[in-house]
């Protein structure tokens, strides 16, 4: 089976080298490039970018795979090879079904996208991002139909993030979501224990807290040895080899959380990329499965272990160590309570673990409706205002803080925010397997470790890749279909803790 | 005169993109990079690097620089088309001179010879490394078959390094210069003054050394808001665009000069590529026109005016600031004094700017012999002992500290050498140049100011990129052919001073 199986994989290590390189242009510009350089990394990116496109859309590369395939003679099973294979059909015929027309085009509108939609937030002018958020919506409903579906549009989109998982699928499990939160939430509100999370609010040294961070990330089992952390002012994760899996943190002088949760969940994101088999380095199967399988790695990390009482009570007093004067006072007790406030608000990225699906769950339901011309993007503001009153019981004063708020709606990634609540599905269930298989993880878990936990997730989830496609790699793992279970149990438990419900 | 030229500019412009790229993947090796992705970032290079060549000396290429140059219609000038066609037929046609069972060959055997060389050093084991020197000679004639030459096979290997510059060419003003140091270096050991540079060896605090070096280099002119510094053991100066130009430091705690002459040369390379011209992006005439050319500007910020007085005058205060305890007690005189200390020894990175021309004088004299076979590489030892004791008057007492000091011979990288010595040469002559045209510039080096003579060599020699090679373009600027005239008057005027001969 030698011939040409190998020809194929020397020509996904070259391509796979050369989007690495592209990747490292995009790191670089987030965390070093000076700006005045801006215009032409731009450029350099999109050169590599579509020479990576170009050769793996190229017919010799369509005939590689399929003589490949054919060479394998339909052995299955989970081997690089065969996983390979499969894997690049798959890419190769998604990507082939994009002309290049769509692809300029799609290029040309998000890039001017940008700059207006930062402009109206500013300005807090919906107006003004309007006849650009109708382009961006009518591309994603032309890329539905280009890709293609079988039950709804928002399927063919969805794909993109999770691949073989559908709307039907997610708004059940969603729909339990909320039908669980609401009367939680409410419980919550109607308690009416106040938690005080001020102490996160003071002025903390900006050197401090890298040292706090780079400590709390290696206590979650990031290896340093094979990463690096930088400074960034939209963190993010990017890796460019498993032994080179990088982390970004930003420091507030007068807020503690972004340096300590932010990259708790960074590291999450850079410990799975880290976790990947060796041999499938250079390959399409070397990186994190799907957007949701992705962020539950970071929201495990971030929350079931980084907003655990046992956590805080083993880790506080590097925090007081650090920051003395900040700290001296408290107990782990009160930091723990902290960092687990719930609280209602307007702003997506600032929201609680609890309230954070509703904000998702709003956004999910509205890019359906947009998506299925159910609702104009010239009504957005107020469906987004009224889902917003009846989820989370607030309206916000202004687009700036309502439907203008994130970035994703200058390009046509519908489909990717439900990844995110998926992500917090997926890592209750993950975790609820594990601590059953593995019960000493919850005694680790008690005094801050997680060992035994990486362990697991290494066996389970990080080594394969992208050999399965989310749902599967999820039955494998924890031996059932995705469920909501899992996180309402977990929640329920926790704020039933932190609210004395 | 539109459509040839204007498609072959969109291929240069995506060749020279991807190189950049490249470019990136070797900083941030030499930067960031965690080491355990050494093995795997050495791939994603070679790969790079193997699109740039290949993509560069295809048939299509050739065939649209010919279809171009046609096109012009044998239009000369130094105007950007007809100069960026010329530049493309004198790249392609030598690029094409390599065929890639040689390039294989050539990088097989110096990534072996990469850690030969390094265990033969550290134990000090000449005959260790000698099959494997015999091998990268043996490829640098092979190399100068393949380029072809007119009068001498070193002439094509140093065509590498300083196109359109002679081997003939350098060894006269080389022997001038050997001629006029060596009585200079005699009259300075007999006058027997002493130089005392211990305030260079004291301990000097890691971040303030930073922040020195951030203040000189801005000080010279180094645009920060166009630039990057960071740090790396061997430091150098790599640029992905003119507003994107980095330099990097090492800073040692025991040692000053690294940080602060060390930052001058880096910051002389970034200034020189921050000059480009803005019209010759993203192509290949955006950068330094050679290698000797570019260690002139390094030189020239480093020594011409980062070792003179006036520079010190201006700016010692801001190291004494830094350092009260270490230089407080100590004259920007003493400082001027201390790093203008000449001394013979043996490591040629280490060596002042009189004795720094001895030891290329003595590598550009070996390299002939080892190219036209009159040295064998047994005999290596021996040779460069003889020429250290006649030109420096010092023996090496172990190969260590002699021939096997460099990494340069780890590769046929036979040529480039010479061109660290030029680089002393042009700067002289620039300099000479520029002061008689502008003599405020001399005002301005009493003041520890720039601003004159940066504007000068932007005018004269950075905006031009690679338009000119090196012998025109010091034509140009200086309005003669290069000489060792402006250097020796120079370091004789200087040590002059500093020895009160």
């Amino acid at each position: 089976m030698a011939s040409l199986f190998d020809s194929l994989l020397e020509k996904v290590h070259e391509i796979h080298d050369l989007s690495k390189a592209g990747a490292l242009l995009s790191w670089d510009r987030e965390v070093i490039m000076p700006r005045a350089a801006e215009e032409i990394r731009i450029r350099q990116m999109t050169t590599v970018q579509r020479f990576v496109h170009e050769l793996f859309v190229s017919e010799e590369m369509g005939e590689l795979i399929e003589g490949a395939a054919a060479e394998l003679d339909g052995a299955g099973g989970d081997g690089f090879a065969p996983s390979l294979v499969r894997l690049l059909q798959y890419d190769y015929e998604r990507a082939r079904k994009l002309p290049p027309d769509y692809v300029r085009r799609e290029a040309e509108t998000s890039g001017r996208a940008h700059g207006i939609w930062r402009d109206a937030r500013a300005a807090d002018d919906f107006a003004s991002f309007q006849p650009i958020l109708e382009q961006i919506v009518a591309l994603g409903q032309e890329k539905a139909e280009l890709y293609g579906y079988e039950d709804e549009p928002y399927d063919a989109l969805l794909e993109g993030y999770e691949r073989a998982t559908t709307t039907a699928e997610v708004r059940a499990v969603f729909d339990a979501v909320k039908a669980e939160t609401l009367p939680l939430l409410q419980a919550i509100q109607e308690r009416g224990r106040e938690v005080d999370d001020s102490l996160l609010y003071q002025q903390y040294d900006v050197e401090r807290q890298k040292e706090v961070a780079r400590y709390l990330a290696a206590a979650l089992g990031y290896d340093f040895e094979r990463g690096y952390m930088g400074t960034a002012v939209h963190p993010f994760a990017s890796s460019f080899s498993r032994n080179d899996a990088r982390i970004t943190g930003r420091w507030y002088p007068d807020f503690l959380s972004p340096a300590i949760l932010g990259v708790m969940h960074e590291s999450g994101h850079a410990i799975y990329e880290q976790g990947t088999h060796p041999d499938l380095q250079r390959t399409p199967l070397a990186r994190g499965t799907s957007a949701g399988i992705h962020e539950s790695q970071s929201r495990l990390f971030e929350n079931v272990v980084g907003r655990s009482r046992g956590w805080w009570r083993a880790h506080f007093p590097k925090l007081q160590e650090a920051f003395p004067a900040q700290l001296g006072d408290y107990t782990a007790e009160d930091f723990y309570l902290a960092v687990n406030k719930v609280q209602p608000s307007l702003i997506r990225v600032e929201a609680d673990e609890l309230t954070y699906n509703l904000h998702i769950i709003l956004r999910f339901e509205l890019e359906q409706a947009l998506i299925n011309g159910e609702v104009a993007a010239a009504d957005l503001p107020e469906a987004w205002n009224e889902k917003m009153q009846a989820l989370l019981g607030i309206t916000p004063p202004t687009n700036r803080e309502g439907v203008l708020q994130d970035i994703h709606w200058t390009w046509p990634s519908f489909g990717y925010f439900p990844t995110y609540a998926l992500g917090n599905l997926y890592a209750a269930q993950f975790y609820a397997a594990a601590s059953e298989q593995e019960p000493q993880i919850l005694e680790e878990k008690e005094a801050g470790k997680t060992d035994t936990l990486l362990a697991w997730l290494r066996e389970n989830v990080h080594q394969h890749g992208r050999k399965f496609p989310p749902a599967e790699l999820v039955q494998r793992a924890t031996g059932r279909a995705l469920s909501h279970e899992p996180f309402v149990a977990y929640v329920t438990k926790k704020f039933s803790d932190v609210y004395a419900l």
